[in-house]
C-alpha cells in the first residue's frame, strides 16, 4: 500500500464538485457533491448522540433499506439539527431534488450537514446549489480539493488522503475527505468523513471493515470531549477497480482493511492536529496494557484532559497531570509500575519511571513539547496490548473561537 | 437553620492556625491547622482516582482504624502525590511529629496536601511549620480566616461558610473551609474541604450524612473534568454543643443533614464560581426527569461541556451545544420534549421549547448570560426528579493559568 496524491476522486469512477450556495458563509464554497458513475455499496458510522441531526437520520434510513448509493450532497454552515419535523422534511426534499437532477433514486442520495444547530436550511439556496453542482462534477484532483474545502467550518485547512494497493492483480484505490475541528470526541465516526473506493467488495464485508477500523481511528480522536449531533463517516465502494470480489476472511480483506485503517488514521491525525485553536497535534500511546479496551480507555482519558492539554500548550512537562488523567479513567492499574515518556521532532525523554519522576531536564522536556506533533507514551507494564489516541493542545484560540462561533 | 459569620472555628471547641512554612510559596501562609479541644468523630470522602496521594492513603487508614481525630495538618504548594514509599513515610512522619507536638496519638492526626504532583515534601520545613502552628491555635474568626487563606493554591479568594441550628434545645453549629480551583471534577469530595461541627452525633450517622450530602453537592461540581489525586472532604464532630446524641432516622438527623447540605452546597458553589479563570458561576438544573441518577448524569454532562462553557464566556445563547451535551451524556430521553431556559440577575428566558428554538431575542439572552451567576434549566418533561450541577465558564485565563502553573 502506498499513499498517493488526491482525495475522494482518486478511486476510479468518482466525481466531485463544489459551489457557493450562500447557506451561511459569504465568498466561499459551502456545498459539495460526491457522485459515482455507478451505484456504490455503502457503509456508514454515525453519532451516538441521542440528539441526531435530520441528515444523520436520513443516511441511517438509507443504510437500513440496503439501497446502493450514487450521490452525496453536503452543506456547511447549518447543521440541520434540532430542527424537528420541518428539518427532516427539508432533508428528504434535498435527496428528492438531487435524485431528480442526477437521474437517480432519492434513496440513493445521502445528505450531510455541518454548522450551527437549530436553524432551518434555506431550501431555495439548497436547490440552486444542487443545480450548480450538477453542471460540473469532475473526476479530478482539483474537483476533490474544491469539495474538501467546501465542507470546512472552523477547519483551518482541507483534509484529504488517498492510497493505492493491489488486490487480485488490479490496482485498488481508497480516497477520503473530512471536516471537523470542534465538537469532536470519540464516540463514533466523529465529524463528517467521506471515503470512496473503487474496490469490488461485498456490502457486509465493507461494513465490517469500516466498523473495525473506526474503533481505533476516528473513535480515538478528541478535540474537546463534545460528541456532535451530526457526526458521520460514509464509505462508498463502486467496484470499478475490477478486482475479484473481496470477501470476509480472505487475505484480500486484510489488505483492504489495512489500507482503510491507514486512510482513517491519517484523517484522524489531520482532524486532531487541526483541532480548534490547536498549536500541536497530541498523540497518546498507552502501551503494555493487559487489555486492548483498557488501553483505549486510558489513552482517551489523557487525550481529553483539559489540564494536560493546557500543559502541552504551555510546553510544560507537567507529567503529574498525565498520571492523574490515567488515574481517573475508571479502570484499574498499578501506579507504581507506570513509565511515562514524551517525544517530538525525533527526540525522546523518559519523565516517569515506576510512578515517580526521573532526573530529567525541564528545559529539554520543554523543547520536545514545543514540537508540532507531541507523543506521550504511557507504559502500564502489565501486558501486551496498546492503543493510540489523537487530540490537540488547549489554547487561548480554542476559547476565542468558541466564545464567538455564532457571531 | 441560619447562615452565620465564620468558618471552621464557628462550632465550639475548634481552633485554627496558619503559618508561612515556605513549602513552595514565598511571602504567604502555606500551612494550616485545625485543632479540636476534645477528640472528634470523623467522616471522610476521598478521591476515586487510582493514583491517590500519600495523605489520602493516610487519612483513609485513620478512617479504617476507627480512631477519633484531634488535629488536621494541611500544606499547600506540594501535593505529595506520585512520591512513592518516601512520600508515604513523610506523611506518617508529619502525623507522628504533630502528634508529639500536640500531645495526641499520631493516629488522631489527619494530613492533607495540595499543590504540584511529583515533588517530595521538605520535612524540615514541615516540622518547623508544625512548631509554629502549635504556638498560636485560636478559637476565633480571624484564625479560621487565616487557615482558609493558607490552604489556597490558584484560588482567588478563601472559601468559608458556617451555619447554626437548634437540636434538642441546644445550639449546634457547622463550619467549613475549602480550597480548589482547578483539577476539579465530580467524583467524590472534590478538592480539600474541611467541615467542623460541635454536634453530638454517632460516628456511623455522621458518616452517612456526609456521604448522602456529597452526592448532590461536591460530586456535582466540575471546573475542568479532571479528578485530582488529592481530593478530600473531612468532617469532624466534637460533641461540644451538648445536644442529645443524633441517631439515624430521627428528626434531629434530618435537621443536621439539611444544615450540612446547605454548608456543602454553599462551598460547592464557591468552588465552582472560583474555578480557574472563571468569569461566571454556571448552574445547570435538570428538571422533570424520570430518575434522580439520570438527572445528575445529564446535569454533569452540560456542566462539563467545553463548548457550552466557552459559549457562556462569550455570552452566546448557543443552546444547540446544551442540547448536544444532553444528547451525549449516555442516557436516553426524547429530544422533542426538551425545554431549555436561561436565567441570571433576576431575569429569565425560554430558548428551546419541545426541542426547537423559541422566537427569543439574542440580545436579551446575551444580557442574561452576562450575569455573574448563570442558571441553565433543562426540562426533560418525563418525570419528577431533578438535579443541579455547578461549574464555570471556560475563559482565556483558564488556559493561561494552566499553561504556566508550574513555572
Amino acid at each position: 500500500m502506498e499513499f498517493i496524491q488526491g482525495g475522494v476522486c482518486a478511486p476510479k469512477g468518482f466525481m466531485a464538485a463544489a459551489t457557493a450556495a450562500k447557506i451561511k458563509y459569504e465568498g466561499r464554497d459551502d456545498m459539495a457533491l460526491i457522485l459515482s458513475e455507478t451505484p456504490c455499496e455503502y457503509a456508514g458510522v454515525f453519532t451516538k448522540n441521542v440528539v441526531k441531526a435530520a441528515p444523520v437520520l436520513w443516511d441511517k434510513s438509507v443504510l437500513d433499506t440496503g439501497s446502493k448509493v450514487s450521490a452525496v450532497v453536503v452543506n456547511s454552515g447549518i447543521a440541520n439539527a434540532a430542527t424537528g419535523e420541518e428539518g427532516k422534511k427539508k432533508c428528504e426534499e434535498t435527496a428528492d431534488y438531487a435524485g431528480k437532477v442526477f437521474g437517480v433514486d432519492r434513496d440513493s442520495v445521502l445528505v450531510c450537514s455541518t454548522g450551527v444547530i437549530g436553524y432551518q436550511l434555506p431550501m431555495d439556496r439548497i436547490r440552486s446549489g444542487i443545480d450548480a453542482l450538477s453542471k460540473n462534477p469532475k473526476h479530478s484532483d482539483e474537483a476533490a480539493l474544491s469539495a474538501a474545502k467546501a465542507i470546512m467550518t472552523t477547519d483551518t485547512h482541507e483534509k484529504q488522503v488517498a492510497v493505492t494497493m493491489e488486490i487480485s492483480g488490479k490496482e485498488v484505490r481508497i480516497g477520503a475527505m473530512a471536516k471537523g475541528s470542534g465538537m469532536i470526541h470519540p464516540n463514533m465516526g466523529t465529524m463528517l468523513s467521506f471515503i470512496t473506493t473503487d474496490c469490488n467488495i461485498e456490502k457486509s464485508t465493507l461494513n465490517l471493515a469500516l466498523h473495525e477500523v473506526c474503533v481505533d481511528t476516528f473513535n480515538m480522536v478528541s478535540v474537546d470531549g463534545d460528541t456532535s449531533t451530526n457526526d458521520t463517516c460514509i464509505l462508498l465502494a463502486n467496484g470499478k477497480a475490477g478486482n475479484d470480489t473481496v470477501t470476509l476472511g480472505s487475505d484480500e480483506y486484510e489488505i483492504f482493511k489495512n489500507a482503510l485503517f491507514s486512510v482513517c488514521r491519517e484523517i484522524s491525525m489531520m482532524l486532531a492536529g487541526d483541532g480548534e485553536g490547536a498549536t500541536a497535534l497530541m498523540e497518546v500511546v498507552v502501551d503494555s496494557c493487559d487489555s486492548k479496551e483498557k488501553a483505549r480507555i486510558l489513552a482517551k482519558s489523557v487525550i481529553t484532559s483539559s489540564l494536560t492539554k493546557a500543559a502541552i500548550f504551555g510546553h510544560d512537562a507537567n507529567w503529574g497531570r498525565i498520571l492523574c488523567a490515567l488515574g481517573y479513567a475508571g479502570v484499574d492499574f498499578i501506579p507504581e509500575k507506570i513509565d511515562i515518556s514524551v517525544s517530538g521532532d525525533g527526540k525522546s525523554m523518559v519523565l516517569v519511571k515506576n510512578g515517580q519522576a526521573t532526573d530529567y531536564s525541564e528545559e529539554e522536556a520543554s523543547c520536545i513539547l514545543s514540537s508540532k506533533k507531541v507523543t506521550i507514551t504511557c507504559n502500564i507494564n502489565e501486558g501486551k496490548e496498546s492503543a493510540t489516541a489523537w487530540g490537540c493542545d488547549l489554547s487561548y484560540d480554542y476559547v476565542k473561537i468558541n466564545a464567538d462561533y455564532r457571531s
